[in-house]
């Protein structure tokens, strides 16, 4: 091995990782985290099942226009039927008919499982592998051939284990991926087993390795398969998947790069690792771990006084890597110092540079911790902080003024729900009375609120509103509990967030409303004065 | 090594896991963490430092009356100060007159830091350690020595770091401990480090491992430690720990006893893995992680259609060891990737068997997948999916029907933000009108119907609504997104999740609601018939 061997990193994060309990993307979202996947320098994209449900369909159809750079988009398929004709089999046909230029499909290696499971001969079995990945290739397609329970068979029945890979090989599978589907495998057994298996292979094909977190293994056994020779790591990010999640991606890449020396992805991509984890949980929906290897908050966290003071001496003696090199930082927990410094640098990134005025940054900081506090989070908000920013220097804005609003949400006999809302606001000393109907009160709200200040501003039609999530903070409240609202708002060219906190659900979105429609104003009235 | 080896269990949950950020529990919460190690046959219990904090000695000093069967307590400290007599050294003395039998103290063993961090020359640290190992077993102590940054320290001088060992068990120490501090390093080189050491060290003090999962493959660093000849492993419960986190012990001890064959715990203990971890979680105020390995909720789910199929046949075939084993049981979930198979499984676990009826389970299927098409989401709405099956089967039950709801949601002109419902219902064919207000829409739709259906229901008070979220299923839709609620909802003894979809985030909690109640007052029903 040689330090220019490269490893192809292959995500199932839209496949296996959809898997875990409780997760589920909208197509929309699957398209996004498809772009980062890309923007990261990940080789193979898969995207999920062709053939099995209009949803992953619809997504495949999507994805043909979106421009992914390098990376290869596969779709999952299985092999054919028992007993079946290889090209009559629909979902093989909807593979080879699709245009994604590689399939993966999966199959049956364990003695147990083709009896049992499959109940069809083991030479049937052969010959069902044999057949799908030569249909597919003479379809012009990429073929995988995913040996399912690759290690259980392995040590079941290592011959007949191997006749499953050559079968795949021999028909024209560019790579087999061993996988330990039910994640049972522990690392002496990997280390022996691919040892095995790419002696057998013997550049016939490339090895991959698909590993499931069930012994706590799935990052070391993933890796110990590179040391012994495969070259390819099927992950998801965040090590998103069933039961106790597949090998993360995002532990498995800094440890390829950095500590054993191995080309993957460049030195660039891999610092917006950390800044990937955490998209992809947002749009997941699931809080990011903060104990995550790499890229987790408290990755490079510390807390006793000895450490902080050897780290400041130098870093090397208590951080493994610098979190740089992911795109992380070191976090030095309970500093009143970094948070000032932090304030700081944020207003000079704005343009409102705060100079030689210790106690504006204190008053700033006291402020957000105050309103972070309450529940308010600046990160993904940054047009809030900027409004609460020049509150404190004197440089606040208002458009617009609230004398009041009122909202009536009425599910009536007939089973249909209406939101109306009506608002009352003041505009340069005018007054405005505006009622509106909307999906719900919060869409209802907006649009009374555009009409109501669309006369003196009617540039805030440019002004749209391209994402809206809720948070419930204290969620053992029932539904008393308090609700975070952020929004991203654009007008086209620039996007910015704002954030809204209270037990309302309807009054934390107002808050959102009124600082993102601010916000773009002031933009835009920046803009005109430039 | 043959299979009657016995492996030592060292826990140090309550030292090195108390670090894990946001981390503190009272005296008394570390005495009941003790009691549950001890019962779970750990072998060594590290219950803190001693000479270093009011409430570590105060832990001590209860924790000796305690009657903790078989396991061993030891007090963690460091090696004598530099240039100091071991015999002056306060918390050296501190450790001598403990009542504690065994003592771990931490020392240097890393050139860079006992030049750079200690400032001392090598050879004072080699005096530092083995005085203060003498000291300790002239007290009559039971001594091990951490060896802090023990594979970085090899690695930059293999030959000193040697020395430490040598110097710390000729000193008397029964067991020389390598602390992976930063967590830096992988199984390769945890591997050839450890098996170095077993040759160096041959026989005359016992090898410990420590790990740390900051390249995420502590489980995995401890099992070939275990495998190259350490027999004596330090983690903690769940992993808690700084930064990732040290070894998880729930994923270590499985290994060993069920896959390696090494004697650690009893079967008997071993079935109380997953209680203990969730109650040491409980006890840490951190919500237990349901992907974690052998004890986590999910750790033996099965979602895909055909993997339900699977196991019905053979066990065996998905699941990597019985869950029973570890004190877990198997979950299967309900969601849009599910078959047949699964529903009639979940059927069966509900009581409400689909028997020899084809038609029925598919009809319960295409409307589970028809929902969850439109956002609907049942894996973690057992009391949504109940109700929907029982209506498929006609046993649907009604203990109210809404008529209408109305809310008004006003923020008026003194800021002041209300929220007023009014609902009508009809119960037994009698109609109740009534209003509440709350913190929220949401929460004054809740106490309205709880109002309404009272009088007919007193009992519908237990039924509390412990947990409550909001899902934006499309969010560039922005304020017009769909919303999916989900509730959880407790009597004290049991608990259960509902799910609503709309548009309107009122209308999608009322669906919640009225599904949570429902389900509620039916199992109250059930016990009152039973």
């Amino acid at each position: 091995m040689t330090a220019a061997r490269e490893i192809v990193l292959y995500d199932t994060t839209l496949r296996d990782g959809m898997q875990r309990e409780g997760l589920s993307v909208s197509v929309e979202e699957k398209i996004r985290i498809a772009r980062r996947l890309s923007d990261l320098g990940i080789h193979v994209i898969e995207g999920g099942f062709l053939g099995s449900n209009p949803k992953d369909e619809d997504f495949f159809r999507r994805l043909e226009g979106e421009p992914l750079g390098n990376a290869v988009v596969a779709a999952f398929g299985m092999t054919r039927g028992r007993g079946a004709k290889v090209n009559a089999d629909p979902k093989l046909r909807a593979l080879a008919r699709s245009w994604v230029p590689m399939v993966t499909i999966v199959g049956k290696t364990w003695g147990l499982h083709v009896e049992k499971v499959l109940r069809v001969s083991r030479d049937e079995n052969l010959r069902m592998i044999a057949e799908s990945v030569a249909f597919l290739r003479a379809q012009g397609k990429r073929v995988i051939y995913d040996a399912e329970h690759f290690f259980d068979a392995y040590s079941a029945h290592a011959d007949y284990a191997i006749a499953c890979l050559r079968a795949a090989a021999e028909a024209g599978a560019e790579t087999v991926c061993l996988c330990d589907t039910n994640g049972a495998a522990l690392p002496g057994r990997v280390a022996e087993t691919v040892d095995a298996v790419v002696a057998a292979m013997a550049g016939t094909c490339r090895v991959a390795i698909h590993t499931h977190d069930d012994t706590g293994c799935a990052v070391a056994n993933s890796l110990i398969a590179v040391d012994r020779g495969a070259d390819c790591v099927q992950g998801t990010i965040n090590g998103y998947g069933e039961r106790c999640g597949n090998a993360d991606l995002c532990a498995i890449i800094p440890a390829l790069k950095l500590k054993m020396g191995l080309d993957c992805i460049s030195a660039e991509n891999l610092m917006k690792l950390t800044d990937t984890a955490h998209y992809v949980a947002e749009l997941c929906n699931v809080s990011p771990d903060t104990h995550q290897p790499y890229v987790g908050l408290n990755a490079f966290s510390h807390k006793g006084g000895m450490h902080v003071a050897a780290v400041d001496l130098d870093p090397t003696t208590f951080e493994h890597i610098d979190p740089a090199l992911v795109g992380n930082e070191p976090h030095v927990l309970v500093s009143e110092l970094s948070g000032r410094a932090t304030i700081v640098r944020r207003a000079k990134e704005l343009g409102l540079p705060i100079v030689g005025e210790k106690d504006l940054a204190d008053r700033v900081l006291r402020h957000v911790k105050a309103k972070e506090h309450e529940g308010y989070h600046f990160e993904a908000a940054d047009a809030s902080f900027e409004l609460l920013l020049r509150g404190e220097m004197g440089m606040g804005v208002e458009f617009f003024r609230l004398e009041s609003f009122r909202i009536i949400d009425e599910k009536r006999e007939d089973g249909q729900t209406v939101s109306e809302a009506t608002v009352k606001v003041l505009v340069d000393g005018d007054r405005f009375l505006e009622t509106a109907e909307g999906q719900g009160p919060v869409n209802a709200l907006d649009k009374a609120l555009r009409r109501a200040i669309e006369r003196k501003y009617p540039s805030v039609k440019d002004i749209r509103l391209v994402n809206y999530s809720v948070r419930i903070l204290d969620e053992n409240r029932g539904t008393a509990a308090t609700t975070r609202v952020l929004l991203d708002s654009s007008d086209g060219r620039e996007s910015w967030g704002s954030v809204g906190v209270s037990m309302n659900v309807v009054e934390a979105s107002w808050q959102a409303l009124v600082d993102s429609i601010t916000f773009g104003l002031l933009r835009q009235r920046e803009e005109e004065e430039a």
